[in-house]
């Protein structure tokens, strides 16, 4: 808008100069002041952040990635800026992938594939991400056009359509087989599906797709209710596939939108699609930066706070003959697998053994840091910041490993104290 | 921007008959079809929803409450409109307190008071809410910003000041007392105080507040290297205070500013905060609302996804005044919560009573519902959707509460098998 305003004050300066009767040229100088309030106005339009080369941890009220480069002083990341190499696919951009993208998008993931092909409407407020002025643009649009004002470093692409159709099946395929981005990459083009979908045919396309292509995955829903939901983990071959293991309730045959009724429409909460969608990118961020534990299987049940966990097998009678294929690879792979494993465990016993003790007599292998070389040295840090307390401090709880062991722990020791009670009582009714 | 342009339009036209040399004219019909061009481009700048007067359940998209009156059909929530009456006062709005609001303003949550006194950086950016173009705003006015572009029905008040000063204290007590919003509400002016600071200080003079006020109020962080956070709820006289049970870490006597190193930040992930705000804001409408448990205290351990519950009870011995005040009053008022207790299952037993079976054989009281009523019907509604199932549909796994029942009673079952096992064995050595 800026541009045609300058331009329409340079029609006004030529328009004043071909006038001949003088008397004119003060309503053109009102013209020329209006222009120049309104260019003051277009200025006030905010602009975009500037794109960010390197990603520093400097701490700066500038520096918008202080706050995750931080990961890696604290212990928890070896190298938080290997974030920027990853690809992520998201199918579904509603109350859960919409959520997610952001996350990723403010973490400052190298790529995104967003596929949908629904538009916003106002009834879709009642979730986190879409604003009621997007009401009417697609989901995909939308979501670009806020994904990039938030972090242009992010490299974003859209796919309006839906996949359970043929063509967007190919699409969505060929879309993913792209290596573009990271022509070394091995495998598919992207590093993890992220099934933010809302229907059960939708969710065996995704999985059709992964195991075609052998494509590690994270599925995700909410139920109807709107009070729970999951995520699960599938590495084709490796655990059940989602058509190993089907969903508690399952059509038998039957079409699954008959399962929902005319004019009903089911329940959702920003709160749980938020939770879930924080649990979903979580645990992606564990599963590509490699920290943590990445759960196989969390459930999330509201009513009760309960997050129930467990891990599943494939099932060697899966209908999903690629899933099969999958399967049949892990197995054959396995001493591959397992010298692979041995090897790694050999090296590192290497690597200790190389460790050659500072004197002679420290057979331990003792050595005095100071504060600073404590701080860069990842991993050790970690341990130093849960445990150590600066001086004049003191710990008026137990820590937490000591605090988190499970209830079940005082269960056994009464079992234990029940099972010697007896024997005292059965041995008092001998000595009688 | 749009009027400003409009009365262009008319001093262009009124330039135009001014002209004696008609070969000015395309010149100013130029400058008028660019002012048209301009006016075009103001008009795509988005409106805002306009407020809405009653939550309706219809189903469709332009209806922004239709899911959430969803949760009373689903028989989740039993009258979902209350949440306009409620107001929830909100101190500190930054990676937990923002996505707080911005969950109860989708919700609709009735009035929001925000508090805090820091303003939006780019450092901000890898948590959700804030934008690039919100930067040098204060948090406060940049949620005032965002919320009432979200949901025009929610009535917001900001407060930009910190509450740990004197000042600050007095003006967030009195604005906590307000009850303009609702006059015949009982106690303070608010129904719930959630605290999302990001200090010890701050926390203890909410709990301070709270505590005068008998007010009671949910409690979140999240841990420093952020891969951890938590909820509690905090009712005065009831359960434990801020006071009564101190944080993991307590500075005995020594500042707590001190335990922060120069040139060192805490770091942070919006995927952990995400979850926070999530698991709060599903407590807080559970305890408006009236549905589910509300969580005494929930951790998030994101390492292992590990959510460790407990209950504290208040310390006889605590620091803070207000809280053994609290704590004197519950206890005195045991007989009056006993009998209200008691006259309540009376009155419950006798409703069931009064219920007279709707034929003198029909000693069950066994009628039959049509589909739509039982939609209607709220709680009865609730049991059907969570077990039945339509025809032609089978379960392939146990339902939910079957498969829910926790680890131990497993380890309880051991116990007494290997009770049995060294009675026969001692019977058998006795035998001898």
């Amino acid at each position: 808008m800026e541009v045609e305003l300058k331009e329409m004050l340079d029609d006004l300066q030529s328009l004043r100069q071909s006038l001949s009767d003088p008397s004119l040229h003060a309503s053109v100088d009102k013209l020329q002041s209006r222009v120049d309030h309104l260019i003051h106005l277009a200025k006030s339009v905010p602009v975009r952040r500037t794109k960010v080369k390197d990603m520093s941890a400097e701490v700066v009220d500038s520096n918008p990635y202080s706050r995750l480069m931080a990961l890696q002083r604290m212990g928890i990341v070896e190298n938080y800026e290997r974030i920027r190499e990853f690809s992520v696919a998201i199918v579904g951009i509603g109350g859960v992938g919409s959520v997610a993208a952001e996350m990723l998008t403010r973490c400052g993931i190298g790529r995104l594939l967003l596929y949908d092909y629904d538009k916003v409407e106002l009834a879709n407020m009642n979730r986190l991400f879409f604003r009621p002025e997007q009401v009417g643009m697609t989901k995909t649009d939308a979501a670009v056009q806020t994904l990039s004002d938030i972090n242009p470093d992010v490299v974003l692409e859209s796919y309006t359509l839906n996949i359970t159709t043929v063509q967007g099946f190919e699409t969505f395929m060929s879309s993913l087989k792209n290596k573009t981005f990271c022509p070394i990459k091995e495998g598919s083009g992207v590093d993890l599906v992220l099934s933010c979908v809302d229907n059960y045919e939708a969710r065996m396309v995704v999985n059709q797709a992964c195991n075609e292509l052998n494509q590690t995955w994270m599925e995700s829903g909410v139920s109807e209710d709107a009070v729970s939901g999951h995520i699960q983990l599938l590495i084709p071959g490796e655990t059940a596939c989602f058509a190993c293991a089907p969903p508690l309730v399952v059509a038998s045959g039957v079409d699954e939108r008959t399962l929902k009724r005319e004019g009903v429409c089911a329940a959702s909460l920003p709160t749980t699609m938020g939770v879930v969608a924080g649990l979903l990118v979580q645990n992606t961020l564990k599963f590509l930066l490699k920290f943590g534990h990445v759960s196989p299987y969390l459930g999330y049940s509201s009513l009760k706070d309960y997050f129930p966990t467990m891990a599943m097998k494939p099932n060697p009678q899966c209908s999903n003959a690629a899933c099969l294929e999958r399967q049949k690879e892990y197995i054959l792979a396995k001493p591959a697998r397992d010298a692979a494993e041995k090897a790694k465990m050999e090296a590192e016993a290497a690597a200790v053994a190389a460790d050659v003790p500072l004197h002679d007599d420290n057979e331990w292998n003792i050595s005095v840091l100071d504060d600073s070389e404590m701080e860069s040295t990842g991993a050790t840090s970690s341990g130093i910041t849960a445990d150590a307390l600066p001086d004049g401090l003191t710990r008026e709880l137990p820590i937490a490993d000591d605090f988190q062991k499970p209830p079940t722990s005082g269960a056994t020791d009464n079992a234990i104290n029940d099972l010697e009670e007896l024997r005292r009582q059965l041995e008092a009714l001998n000595a009688d």
